[in-house]
């Protein structure tokens, strides 16, 4: 009854792009190539400009370093983090596509329990273009896979759905602890290979991972900010963390869903502790005030598109939040100058014009 | 960090009752003798109580039937639901366990993936003696599984959970489906083993299914009423999904979880879907108007018990529903009696009187 016939393989070639945030050579395209070669690339360079990245050959990319960043938002450059991860927001600004999806280098295909690999990108086109169901939770999740629907009890008027803006995809191997976490667990591996997709509730928020990531940009794109992080900045690895949970709030205020579950990678290596630490522990700390500060966030009904509830929360962030730490006013200056850069390179729905020039291949 | 040691196969022996209400003789108790010989049962016979009852050899059990309902309750036994499942409830009520685990007779033991028999018991016991988290979303669902945790960005103050009220189990093969959802899906059979516990989030409702269901008595148990159905009522099949709504908006108030996901049962025969139908009707009608009333429900913060949250809850059915049917006046008054029997039959907690007199084997 609900499921609907989607066959993404052949789906979304030229309306998706894929964002990788990268130090190295990115030799682990290869194992991804049959599932990525159809599709464009946008590389966005961390750390020193004038190191080269190695892209395998028969990819179509572009690539951007810190200089072109400088180049292209001036000013608003200071938007964009540099020496964290953070900086692939930088990528879904300069994307002219419908959807993105993003993923660490370090994250290998995965199997699924029959041994077979596992296309992440399909599952994450799956996910988008498929309903949630935000407003009440279904026992069998998914109701739109195959071979599962909604259950008894269900109200018929919440089938439809609603659109979907976020598909989370999960890890095998190395989970994606807190440092305190990996120093007492330094072997745990998850094993467990969980055949689901679900919505996450509304009013629900919950710790979105950067590392294996899709979303619908035309939807969501400008709530998609990683934050500032890394160098100068106090905290690090809070950047998905905080797009995730200023992204849910404004899903639930919008009327839109955030998927989590499948697909899986096999995130191959445990990042070090001790320097995640160091990164962490002033978010360790903060997050016990950002989570009850984004729980009781409300937007005005006038806020009705993406950038106005997002400029409405930076407002927000910077009366509330200051308090925890000053850095919360620079973030939220920060979100300003993310939106207004936004803004800029994306003008309007209906102009295509190309405002950036990163060094395409 | 998180994993507790639970020992749940040696556990509870001699605190939990198993549940269960049927019309036929009990031969689908061989399937599950190597799991439920060791606890007590309480069988709550529906229809004729003239009709005799097999009990397979060697089960410890209690049996009611209807004229033991009325001579137990006097004029309250009118609370308890006759022709329909929801009788079970009365069982709840005569339990002096802290736990209970309710199982539909024609629901088998399930086989993992590895082809392993489900010991669905454990699994439900391992639910219960381990927290839940509904302030926030676990992406790697229950952290307190061997092999997961609280991944990044879980504020370590909701690490510790707690206490769970309720563990709701799935069914392989057939669905728990309304009936528009048979006729439409007559072959759909339910093959996805999903590896996985999850907390239903504070503020979420779902549709819980009494087929697989277990919960700590001591806590919830007067919640557990499962409405008035089936002889004399316009209405069935929504007994377990009037409890799971009262219940899980009086364990958000307290402060309690509830979890769904494993364990699964084999649930081995669909019931007729037009038979179903003319059961459900009114009721996929009214829970298009019940939802939001329990989603918007709020309890007073005077309300610390169970039975007073209850009770508000009956008045604002009783003042909120007539509207919908004259049947919501009918069942706020009943959920009165409920509690009054309850309260009867469960004096206090240190009062161990055993008040009941059933045929006890």
């Amino acid at each position: 009854m609900a499921a609907a016939s989607v066959k993404p393989a052949l789906l979304l070639k030229d309306e998706l792009d894929i964002v990788i945030p990268t130090i190295r050579n990115l030799d682990f395209l290869e194992m991804w190539r049959p599932f990525f070669e159809p599709y464009h690339l946008i590389i966005v360079q961390d750390g020193d400009p004038s190191k080269t990245i190695k892209v395998p050959e028969g990819f179509d990319y572009e690539l951007y370093n810190r200089n072109d960043i400088n180049r292209i938002l001036g000013p608003k450059a200071s938007c964009i983090s540099f020496k964290d991860s953070a900086c692939r927001c930088f990528g879904y600004m300069v994307s002219k596509k419908k959807y993105i999806f993003t993923i660490d280098d370090d994250c290998f295909v995965a199997k699924d329990p029959s041994g077979k690999d596992i296309n992440a990108l399909e599952q994450h086109i799956k996910n988008l273009l498929t309903p949630s169901t935000p407003f009440f939770f279904n026992t069998l999740y998914d109701p739109y896979r195959d071979g599962a629907d909604f259950v008894r009890g269900y109200p018929f008027s919440l089938r439809e759905g609603v659109p979907t803006a976020v598909s989370h995809g999960l890890w095998l191997n190395i989970p994606d602890y807190d440092a305190p976490t990996q120093l007492v667990k330094p072997r745990e591996r998850n094993t467990r290979y969980v055949d689901a997709v679900l919505t996450v509730p509304k009013g629900t928020l919950f710790p979105m991972c950067g590392m294996n990531l899709a979303f619908n940009r035309e939807l969501i794109g400008p709530a998609m900010y990683f934050g500032l992080m890394g160098d100068g900045q106090p905290i690090g690895r809070y950047d998905d963390m905080w797009a995730g949970w200023c992204m849910k709030v404004i899903c639930d205020h919008l009327g839109w869903g955030v998927k989590t579950g499948l697909p899986y990678i096999w995130h191959s290596k445990a990042s070090n502790p001790f320097v995640n630490l160091k990164k962490e522990y002033s978010g360790i700390y903060w997050q016990e005030e950002l989570i009850p500060f984004f729980q009781a966030a409300t937007l005005p009904k006038e806020c009705t598109t993406v950038q106005q509830c997002y400029l409405e929360l930076s407002k927000q962030v910077k009366a509330k939040l200051e308090k925890v730490d000053p850095y919360f006013v620079k973030l939220a200056d920060a979100m300003i100058t993310w939106i207004e850069a936004w803004d800029e390179l994306n003008p309007s729905a209906g102009d295509s014009a190309n405002l950036t020039n990163g060094s395409a291949k």
